[in-house]
């Protein structure tokens, strides 16, 4: 529990009211009640907040200008903490107020770790993990249950690894990761060479030999998997932050603060570059190279070897979003087109006729 | 084990031939044989319904019509079971027959639970399966092997978790709700707020604190996720069935009777109402409504913000089916027209000519 | 480690240079250094070959006589193995130098195996396994943690099951199957029976008491799900290789040596024949067969019912890429064509005003 005044400190914004008041929870706007405190960013929510019951309002100079009589009257009972980005502001107190799950030092009993691990003496480690031969956790990092680690991994300091993760051998995962329940990392590439001569197999197997690395403060959500580079390594950057049901293949080079929303696809070696953002189901061929400043809207399919260049692109095949919009316009007007052709073929018919002699 | 009698009273259907013959299993109408019952619906199957094996065939008037003089030959062997909706018969049979699994109460000596935890007596808990604090497992339950359960969850009556569900912190699982094999439930909502003056992280976590309610009846298909709430609640409604690897965001209010395909994805916030129907691989953006009574063809993408009103819907971005089909013939036409036009230009041209001076 | 004359025999090549060198390792042909193999296929790749610092490349006829001067003059390090095929022939010798992590026979304590299962005495089973009655494990298998195994299952010799694979009851799965982290056999079908005299629950489910049938050199990907059959069984044919995340409806009939890309999501009831390739993405309705020699590219969609004949195979709904391309390229052409239709207007207007009186 903070107090208002402590809160405005922390996001360094103005504050407006008793800055004496405890708040003890985030809220939504419209639900929150003594001891929330809430954000209200752009007009859209501007009454809502204006009613709002919450403890303490984060609002931008405009929503504070329109309350002031108000406040004035006593008819408006939050404190306000004026700031220019509320949202920024909020994500920033419900960190304070609402610090991850702690977890105490502690390994269950059930847990199969192998002798040469090397875990620190901070860590969490819930029930029916294992962790395998060569591994080194480090400090303060929380494991849930049934994770299982294989051979010489290294995952770094204050990560949390939700139930039924996965991360085969061999594999480098950086500090303050976070990998949600499910999150498979370092699974084989899908390469094979198929072989004529051999009708039985039909295909070998590629080698799938590199390694994955998950770079700081990296988010993987639910079910999101990472394949081993078939040589040389996989790449997730610092602060990328991936969604549920991700699929990114072998030998991606994925850099730092990009964002990939969920059931994305991406098939092997393609790069990404930093600060690039993913809309859903968005599909990759391979050897693709996506400049940053690059959008790519849900949905959009890109063919193997292209480079995507700044701009906001959509479709499939992928198209610049306006090129996109305005040739749709254009297709949509294609049964009036017909009817055109039609009658002009009709009134071209007349006039010939009239001089057909 | 039961008669085709007692079989015929269960669904209310008229028993044709001898009802003292005993059934044992369920089966496909070309593959059935003694012991076995299995159904035909519509024309398509009633050749192979004549010289099915299956010791009683479930079947609409039509076909009773049709070997009506077979069985006074003694040509047709099956005893029948005459219903308005075979399938509907013979699944309500298959339950009658095929009851679920059923486990006595029993834990396992290495399931990890809570002190705290409340499990009632009558509860089937496999290996490895742990549970946290404040939770609460009502009767009947079957919660099978590597099952994750978090802090103050309640799982309602009759359920069955299969293995390696995940179930995270303050959920809220109805009673009869069977989740297949790695379905999570209740992982972090995919919402960040980026902070241009930090570069380091370059996103905050905007907070993921709500919770999700699954109520009863809901089967949820292997590897699908529920994400919980950002504040607030993420909600599956009574009876509503997913397939596998599906994705529901944040704060997604999903309504009774709804039935999803697989690999559909749901961004946040997107509300879909009683008894809708979603095909495979649909997206949706955030915010947008369903109406009931929308039907909506797989691989559909539907837009942010949309309100898809009853009828059936197709495409990306979706359109009604019928304007879909009809745009789509008239684009079929777009090299012809490009034909008929050169021959316009041409034939113009002539005229054109002919009056030059 | 092996010497390079060892590896030309395995892979029948010619040797060029010191055979007695030994190689321990496979590398990517512009990082390899001492003691790697690496191979160049294609001339893409002759100019990092010709300055690569592996101690053996295998390369085709047409770079062995680039190099030729080069290793005359002694410009040229590397041992040459001269086959056909480079990159089988590199597959085939990643697969002896670095063959698949063995594991010495073993039960771990923790794993919880049912007194009727039979497990074979040189089956590894690693922490937080549980294996069901009835069960069979043979000959050389690896069973990693956590993984899942249900009632009256058979796996078959030298098959590697990744951590946290479910397997329902009553399956089969061949030999040297490889089954990816989170792969999930033998859940329900999607099908359902809707009861509009039941309004409580809605949908009855449609038995799904099939079973799966998994032939030998399968490879599953991470989280890829097989269903069960209805009746009868869902069968992936001896051979077949499916990436990441795959969905594989009830009943259906996959053949030998098939490829499926991420992602890919197959309704109830699809054949697939022996050898059809399938890119990302892809969905199919149910009840389709694709003929042996169909290749489908990433994110096509197939409708229900369809046959998909021999050829390349694009878009929603598919059809032949070729046609695919042709009706775009017109397309493109629409904007043009408006342009065109009210150009010839004018000028038909401007001649039937010089005739109109």
């Amino acid at each position: 529990m903070l107090t208002v005044a402590e809160l405005a400190t922390h996001v360094g914004g103005r504050l407006i009211g008793d800055g004496s008041i405890h708040i003890e929870r985030v809220a939504d706007v419209s639900t929150a009640g003594a001891g929330a405190i809430a954000y209200v960013e752009d007009e859209k929510f501007f009454e809502a907040g204006k009613s709002s019951q919450a403890s303490c309002l984060i609002a931008p100079e405009a929503f504070v200008t329109l309350v002031k009589d108000l406040i004035v009257d006593k008819e408006f009972g939050p404190a306000l903490i004026e700031v220019v980005k509320p949202k920024l502001a909020f994500a920033l107190i419900a960190e304070q107020l609402h610090p991850a799950k702690s977890r105490e030092p502690f390994v269950h009993e059930s847990a199969a770790i192998a002798e040469s691990a090397d875990i620190d003496l901070t860590v969490y480690i819930g029930p029916h993990v294992s962790i395998g031969e060569g591994t080194r956790i480090e400090a303060g990092t929380r494991i849930e249950a049934g994770v299982a680690i294989g051979d010489h991994v290294r995952v770094g300091r204050d990560c949390v690894l939700h139930p039924g993760v996965t991360l085969y051998d061999d594999l480098t995962i950086g500090d303050r990761v976070v990998l949600h329940a499910g999150v498979v990392v370092g699974a084989d590439g899908f390469g094979y060479v198929h072989d004529d001569g051999d009708e039985k197999k039909g295909y070998h197997k590629f080698p799938q030999r590199g390694t994955v690395v998950i770079e700081d403060d990296v988010e993987l959500g639910a079910h999101t998997c990472v394949d081993r580079a078939a040589l040389g390594q996989t790449r997730i950057g610092r602060g990328t932050k991936l969604d549920n049901l991700v699929h990114v293949g072998h030998n991606c080079d994925i850099g730092e603060r990009v964002v990939i929303a969920a059931q994305t696809g991406i098939s092997g070696s393609v790069t990404i570059e930093d600060d690039v953002v993913i809309g859903g189901q968005v599909g990759f061929g391979d050897h693709i190279r996506v400049m940053s400043g690059a959008v790519i809207g849900s949905k959009a399919g890109v063919l193997p070897g292209k480079i995507v260049r700044p701009g906001v692109w959509w479709g499939i095949p992928i198209q610049p979003l306006d090129e996109y919009k305005r040739l749709n316009a254009h297709l949509a007007r294609v049964p009036e087109m017909r009817e055109e052709i039609k009658e002009l073929k009709k009134q071209l018919g007349e006039l010939q006729n009239k001089f057909r002699d």
